[in-house]
Protein backbone atom coordinates (compact mmCIF):
# COMPACT_ATOMS: atom_id res chain seq x y z
CA UNK A 1 0.00 0.00 0.00
CA UNK A 2 0.82 3.60 -0.73
CA UNK A 3 -0.44 6.31 1.74
CA UNK A 4 -0.41 9.74 0.77
CA UNK A 5 -0.82 12.97 2.64
CA UNK A 6 -1.38 15.55 -0.21
CA UNK A 7 0.47 18.53 -0.49
CA UNK A 8 2.37 20.99 -2.80
CA UNK A 9 5.04 21.95 -0.61
CA UNK A 10 5.25 18.77 1.40
CA UNK A 11 4.02 16.13 0.50
CA UNK A 12 3.83 12.80 2.74
CA UNK A 13 3.94 9.20 1.64
CA UNK A 14 4.32 6.10 3.42
CA UNK A 15 4.58 2.42 1.64
CA UNK A 16 3.47 -0.25 3.87
CA UNK A 17 3.39 -3.93 3.50
CA UNK A 18 1.09 -6.28 5.37
CA UNK A 19 -2.18 -7.36 5.26
CA UNK A 20 -3.28 -6.86 8.92
CA UNK A 21 -3.17 -3.88 11.09
CA UNK A 22 -1.70 -6.28 13.47
CA UNK A 23 0.97 -7.34 10.95
CA UNK A 24 2.06 -4.21 8.71
CA UNK A 25 5.57 -2.76 8.63
CA UNK A 26 6.97 -0.05 6.87
CA UNK A 27 8.70 -0.27 3.96
CA UNK A 28 9.34 3.24 2.97
CA UNK A 29 8.45 6.85 4.54
CA UNK A 30 9.53 10.10 3.83
CA UNK A 31 8.56 13.58 2.10
CA UNK A 32 8.23 15.09 -1.47
CA UNK A 33 8.98 18.76 -1.50
CA UNK A 34 8.74 21.23 -3.94
CA UNK A 35 9.94 24.86 -3.51
CA UNK A 36 7.57 27.39 -3.40
CA UNK A 37 9.93 29.90 -5.34
CA UNK A 38 9.31 27.53 -8.20
CA UNK A 39 6.65 28.06 -10.41
CA UNK A 40 3.92 26.10 -9.92
CA UNK A 41 3.66 24.15 -13.11
CA UNK A 42 7.11 22.83 -12.31
CA UNK A 43 6.25 22.15 -8.89
CA UNK A 44 3.36 20.19 -10.31
CA UNK A 45 5.68 18.12 -13.12
CA UNK A 46 8.36 17.30 -10.43
CA UNK A 47 5.30 15.80 -8.10
CA UNK A 48 4.21 14.04 -10.99
CA UNK A 49 7.66 12.41 -11.68
CA UNK A 50 7.80 11.55 -7.85
CA UNK A 51 4.76 9.70 -7.95
CA UNK A 52 5.31 7.89 -11.02
CA UNK A 53 9.01 6.92 -9.26
CA UNK A 54 7.23 6.06 -5.73
CA UNK A 55 4.49 3.94 -7.81
CA UNK A 56 7.00 2.27 -10.14
CA UNK A 57 9.41 1.33 -7.55
CA UNK A 58 6.88 0.24 -5.26
CA UNK A 59 4.07 -1.31 -7.20
CA UNK A 60 1.96 -0.97 -4.46
CA UNK A 61 -1.99 -2.49 -5.55
CA UNK A 62 -3.53 0.26 -3.06
CA UNK A 63 -2.98 4.27 -3.16
CA UNK A 64 -4.93 5.70 -0.26
CA UNK A 65 -5.15 9.41 -0.62
CA UNK A 66 -6.01 11.71 2.31
CA UNK A 67 -9.53 13.84 0.97
CA UNK A 68 -8.79 17.52 0.36
CA UNK A 69 -11.22 20.11 1.50
CA UNK A 70 -11.48 23.58 0.75
CA UNK A 71 -13.26 24.47 3.69
CA UNK A 72 -9.87 23.71 5.75
CA UNK A 73 -7.23 26.27 4.32
CA UNK A 74 -8.34 27.89 1.20
CA UNK A 75 -4.56 29.71 0.59
CA UNK A 76 -3.30 26.43 0.34
CA UNK A 77 -6.27 23.98 -0.66
CA UNK A 78 -5.45 24.47 -4.50
CA UNK A 79 -2.20 23.20 -4.58
CA UNK A 80 -3.27 20.44 -1.92
CA UNK A 81 -6.24 19.55 -4.63
CA UNK A 82 -4.01 19.43 -7.31
CA UNK A 83 -0.72 17.07 -5.57
CA UNK A 84 -4.15 14.49 -4.74
CA UNK A 85 -5.43 15.11 -8.44
CA UNK A 86 -1.72 13.99 -9.85
CA UNK A 87 -1.37 11.14 -7.25
CA UNK A 88 -4.89 9.53 -8.16
CA UNK A 89 -4.28 9.82 -11.67
CA UNK A 90 -0.72 8.22 -11.35
CA UNK A 91 -2.08 5.60 -9.24
CA UNK A 92 -5.54 4.69 -11.46
CA UNK A 93 -2.88 4.86 -14.59
CA UNK A 94 -0.81 1.89 -13.16
CA UNK A 95 -4.18 0.08 -12.51
CA UNK A 96 -3.81 0.55 -8.74
CA UNK A 97 -6.96 0.50 -6.70
CA UNK A 98 -6.72 4.11 -5.79
CA UNK A 99 -9.42 5.18 -2.47
CA UNK A 100 -9.81 8.40 -0.63
CA UNK A 101 -10.25 8.91 2.98
CA UNK A 102 -11.33 11.31 4.92
CA UNK A 103 -9.53 13.21 7.53
CA UNK A 104 -12.02 12.14 10.21
CA UNK A 105 -11.98 8.25 8.59
CA UNK A 106 -8.00 8.68 9.35
CA UNK A 107 -8.28 9.74 12.65
CA UNK A 108 -11.51 7.05 13.42
CA UNK A 109 -10.02 4.31 11.95
CA UNK A 110 -6.34 4.69 13.23
CA UNK A 111 -6.67 6.30 16.51
CA UNK A 112 -10.30 4.98 17.45
CA UNK A 113 -11.95 8.30 17.42
CA UNK A 114 -12.01 11.61 14.89
CA UNK A 115 -10.55 13.83 17.48
CA UNK A 116 -7.14 12.62 17.52
CA UNK A 117 -4.41 15.32 17.42
CA UNK A 118 -1.32 14.95 15.53
CA UNK A 119 0.59 13.51 18.12
CA UNK A 120 -1.36 10.78 19.40
CA UNK A 121 -1.92 9.78 15.87
CA UNK A 122 2.07 10.07 15.54
CA UNK A 123 2.15 7.24 18.73
CA UNK A 124 -0.21 5.26 17.22
CA UNK A 125 1.41 5.01 13.83
CA UNK A 126 4.54 3.79 15.87
CA UNK A 127 2.98 1.31 17.92
CA UNK A 128 0.92 0.16 14.87
CA UNK A 129 4.34 0.27 13.10
CA UNK A 130 6.50 -1.30 15.38
CA UNK A 131 8.78 1.87 14.95
CA UNK A 132 11.43 2.56 17.76
CA UNK A 133 10.70 6.36 17.26
CA UNK A 134 7.85 8.58 17.01
CA UNK A 135 7.62 8.34 12.73
CA UNK A 136 8.59 12.37 11.62
CA UNK A 137 8.13 14.32 9.81
CA UNK A 138 4.32 14.47 10.93
CA UNK A 139 3.18 14.15 6.57
CA UNK A 140 5.19 11.11 6.81
CA UNK A 141 2.99 10.01 9.85
CA UNK A 142 0.04 11.03 8.41
CA UNK A 143 0.84 9.34 4.86
CA UNK A 144 0.92 6.16 7.19
CA UNK A 145 -2.37 6.67 8.97
CA UNK A 146 -4.41 6.73 5.61
CA UNK A 147 -2.88 3.47 4.28
CA UNK A 148 -2.94 2.06 7.92
CA UNK A 149 -6.96 3.52 7.46
CA UNK A 150 -6.98 1.50 3.76
CA UNK A 151 -5.84 -1.09 6.08
CA UNK A 152 -8.56 -0.71 8.86
CA UNK A 153 -11.33 -0.01 6.34
CA UNK A 154 -10.91 -2.43 3.49
CA UNK A 155 -12.87 -5.89 3.63
CA UNK A 156 -9.92 -7.75 3.91
CA UNK A 157 -8.76 -5.63 6.82
CA UNK A 158 -12.28 -6.59 7.89
CA UNK A 159 -12.43 -9.90 7.51
CA UNK A 160 -9.39 -10.17 9.18
CA UNK A 161 -10.53 -7.85 12.41
CA UNK A 162 -13.47 -10.29 12.28
CA UNK A 163 -11.63 -13.24 12.43
CA UNK A 164 -9.29 -12.16 14.94
CA UNK A 165 -11.85 -11.47 17.44
CA UNK A 166 -14.35 -14.67 16.98
CA UNK B 1 -0.51 27.35 -28.69
CA UNK B 2 -2.69 24.99 -26.55
CA UNK B 3 -5.17 26.56 -24.47
CA UNK B 4 -6.93 24.41 -21.86
CA UNK B 5 -10.35 25.28 -19.98
CA UNK B 6 -9.88 23.30 -17.43
CA UNK B 7 -13.02 20.56 -15.97
CA UNK B 8 -13.59 17.22 -15.03
CA UNK B 9 -16.72 16.47 -16.46
CA UNK B 10 -16.39 18.75 -19.66
CA UNK B 11 -12.54 20.32 -20.16
CA UNK B 12 -11.97 22.43 -23.51
CA UNK B 13 -9.50 22.52 -25.87
CA UNK B 14 -8.09 24.48 -28.42
CA UNK B 15 -4.79 24.30 -30.92
CA UNK B 16 -3.78 27.71 -32.31
CA UNK B 17 -0.83 28.48 -35.29
CA UNK B 18 0.31 31.53 -35.33
CA UNK B 19 2.74 34.04 -34.11
CA UNK B 20 -0.20 37.23 -33.94
CA UNK B 21 -3.66 37.54 -32.69
CA UNK B 22 -4.13 38.96 -36.18
CA UNK B 23 -2.70 35.61 -38.10
CA UNK B 24 -3.79 32.80 -36.18
CA UNK B 25 -5.37 29.83 -37.19
CA UNK B 26 -7.53 26.57 -35.08
CA UNK B 27 -5.79 23.50 -35.88
CA UNK B 28 -8.11 21.73 -33.57
CA UNK B 29 -10.93 21.90 -31.15
CA UNK B 30 -12.70 20.01 -28.52
CA UNK B 31 -13.97 19.01 -25.46
CA UNK B 32 -12.58 16.09 -23.04
CA UNK B 33 -15.18 14.64 -21.54
CA UNK B 34 -14.91 12.31 -18.81
CA UNK B 35 -18.31 10.90 -17.11
CA UNK B 36 -19.83 11.82 -14.26
CA UNK B 37 -20.54 7.99 -13.01
CA UNK B 38 -17.04 7.14 -12.55
CA UNK B 39 -14.75 6.70 -10.49
CA UNK B 40 -12.77 9.72 -9.65
CA UNK B 41 -9.54 8.40 -10.06
CA UNK B 42 -10.01 6.92 -13.45
CA UNK B 43 -11.49 10.23 -14.67
CA UNK B 44 -8.26 11.80 -13.57
CA UNK B 45 -6.41 9.05 -15.38
CA UNK B 46 -8.34 9.31 -18.76
CA UNK B 47 -7.99 13.33 -18.92
CA UNK B 48 -3.86 12.69 -18.03
CA UNK B 49 -3.90 10.12 -20.73
CA UNK B 50 -5.72 12.73 -22.79
CA UNK B 51 -3.12 15.78 -22.10
CA UNK B 52 -0.30 13.63 -22.71
CA UNK B 53 -2.02 12.59 -26.37
CA UNK B 54 -2.64 15.94 -27.33
CA UNK B 55 0.63 17.35 -26.00
CA UNK B 56 2.66 14.87 -27.99
CA UNK B 57 0.52 15.22 -31.12
CA UNK B 58 0.42 18.67 -31.12
CA UNK B 59 3.76 19.84 -29.86
CA UNK B 60 2.75 23.01 -28.48
CA UNK B 61 5.34 25.44 -27.61
CA UNK B 62 2.61 26.92 -24.66
CA UNK B 63 0.15 25.68 -22.72
CA UNK B 64 -2.59 28.19 -21.68
CA UNK B 65 -4.59 27.15 -18.99
CA UNK B 66 -8.08 29.22 -17.39
CA UNK B 67 -6.84 29.80 -13.46
CA UNK B 68 -9.32 27.73 -11.10
CA UNK B 69 -10.78 30.12 -8.56
CA UNK B 70 -12.37 28.09 -5.57
CA UNK B 71 -15.30 31.04 -5.15
CA UNK B 72 -16.77 30.39 -8.39
CA UNK B 73 -18.26 26.80 -7.60
CA UNK B 74 -17.17 24.73 -4.83
CA UNK B 75 -19.19 21.93 -5.98
CA UNK B 76 -17.26 21.14 -8.84
CA UNK B 77 -14.05 23.74 -8.13
CA UNK B 78 -12.21 20.55 -6.66
CA UNK B 79 -11.96 18.54 -9.97
CA UNK B 80 -11.46 21.25 -12.22
CA UNK B 81 -8.42 22.67 -10.07
CA UNK B 82 -7.02 18.87 -10.45
CA UNK B 83 -7.75 18.92 -13.92
CA UNK B 84 -5.72 21.96 -14.18
CA UNK B 85 -3.01 20.81 -12.09
CA UNK B 86 -2.72 17.76 -14.39
CA UNK B 87 -2.86 19.90 -17.32
CA UNK B 88 0.16 21.84 -16.13
CA UNK B 89 1.93 19.06 -15.15
CA UNK B 90 2.05 17.21 -18.06
CA UNK B 91 2.90 20.79 -19.94
CA UNK B 92 5.94 21.37 -17.70
CA UNK B 93 7.20 17.48 -18.52
CA UNK B 94 6.56 17.97 -22.03
CA UNK B 95 9.28 21.17 -21.67
CA UNK B 96 5.95 23.85 -22.55
CA UNK B 97 6.20 27.48 -21.06
CA UNK B 98 2.54 27.06 -19.01
CA UNK B 99 1.04 29.79 -18.18
CA UNK B 100 -2.11 30.71 -16.07
CA UNK B 101 -4.43 33.05 -17.15
CA UNK B 102 -7.22 34.55 -14.66
CA UNK B 103 -11.13 34.65 -16.33
CA UNK B 104 -10.72 38.34 -16.44
CA UNK B 105 -7.54 38.18 -18.06
CA UNK B 106 -9.16 36.47 -20.72
CA UNK B 107 -12.14 38.52 -21.27
CA UNK B 108 -10.28 41.49 -21.56
CA UNK B 109 -7.78 40.58 -23.23
CA UNK B 110 -10.14 38.30 -26.07
CA UNK B 111 -13.07 40.64 -25.69
CA UNK B 112 -11.60 44.37 -24.70
CA UNK B 113 -13.54 44.06 -21.38
CA UNK B 114 -14.07 41.93 -18.08
CA UNK B 115 -17.80 42.02 -18.32
CA UNK B 116 -17.85 40.07 -21.70
CA UNK B 117 -20.50 37.16 -21.37
CA UNK B 118 -20.29 33.66 -23.09
CA UNK B 119 -21.83 34.34 -26.70
CA UNK B 120 -19.70 37.64 -26.84
CA UNK B 121 -16.44 36.02 -26.43
CA UNK B 122 -17.63 33.12 -29.00
CA UNK B 123 -18.46 35.77 -31.51
CA UNK B 124 -14.96 37.41 -30.84
CA UNK B 125 -13.38 33.71 -31.07
CA UNK B 126 -14.89 33.23 -34.32
CA UNK B 127 -14.00 36.62 -35.72
CA UNK B 128 -10.23 36.05 -34.45
CA UNK B 129 -10.13 32.70 -36.11
CA UNK B 130 -12.05 33.13 -38.81
CA UNK B 131 -14.29 30.42 -38.77
CA UNK B 132 -17.64 30.00 -40.62
CA UNK B 133 -19.86 29.50 -37.71
CA UNK B 134 -19.51 30.24 -33.83
CA UNK B 135 -16.82 28.02 -32.26
CA UNK B 136 -19.01 25.23 -29.99
CA UNK B 137 -19.24 23.85 -27.82
CA UNK B 138 -18.55 27.08 -25.49
CA UNK B 139 -15.97 24.42 -23.52
CA UNK B 140 -13.87 24.72 -26.69
CA UNK B 141 -14.55 28.39 -27.40
CA UNK B 142 -13.36 29.43 -24.13
CA UNK B 143 -10.40 27.12 -24.61
CA UNK B 144 -9.65 29.61 -27.73
CA UNK B 145 -9.73 32.00 -25.54
CA UNK B 146 -7.03 31.62 -23.22
CA UNK B 147 -5.03 30.38 -26.19
CA UNK B 148 -5.80 33.78 -27.55
CA UNK B 149 -4.69 35.41 -24.22
CA UNK B 150 -1.34 34.54 -24.43
CA UNK B 151 -0.50 35.69 -27.91
CA UNK B 152 -2.10 38.66 -26.79
CA UNK B 153 -0.27 39.26 -23.40
CA UNK B 154 2.87 37.17 -23.95
CA UNK B 155 6.18 39.41 -25.13
CA UNK B 156 5.69 38.20 -28.54
CA UNK B 157 2.04 39.18 -29.02
CA UNK B 158 2.96 42.94 -27.27
CA UNK B 159 5.96 43.62 -29.60
CA UNK B 160 3.57 42.46 -32.91
CA UNK B 161 1.36 44.80 -31.56
CA UNK B 162 3.31 47.59 -31.34
CA UNK B 163 4.78 47.24 -34.71
CA UNK B 164 1.55 47.25 -36.30
CA UNK B 165 0.22 50.12 -34.47
CA UNK B 166 3.72 52.23 -35.12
Amino acid sequence: MLGIDPGLTRCGYAVLEGRSVNSVRAVSMGVLRTSSSDPLPSRLAELRCEFTSLIGDFTPDVVAVEQVFFQVNVRTAMGTAQASGLAMAEGALAGCEVIQYTPNQVKDAVAGWGGADKEQMQKVVQARLKLATLPRPADAADAAAVALTHLAMSPVGRELRQAASS
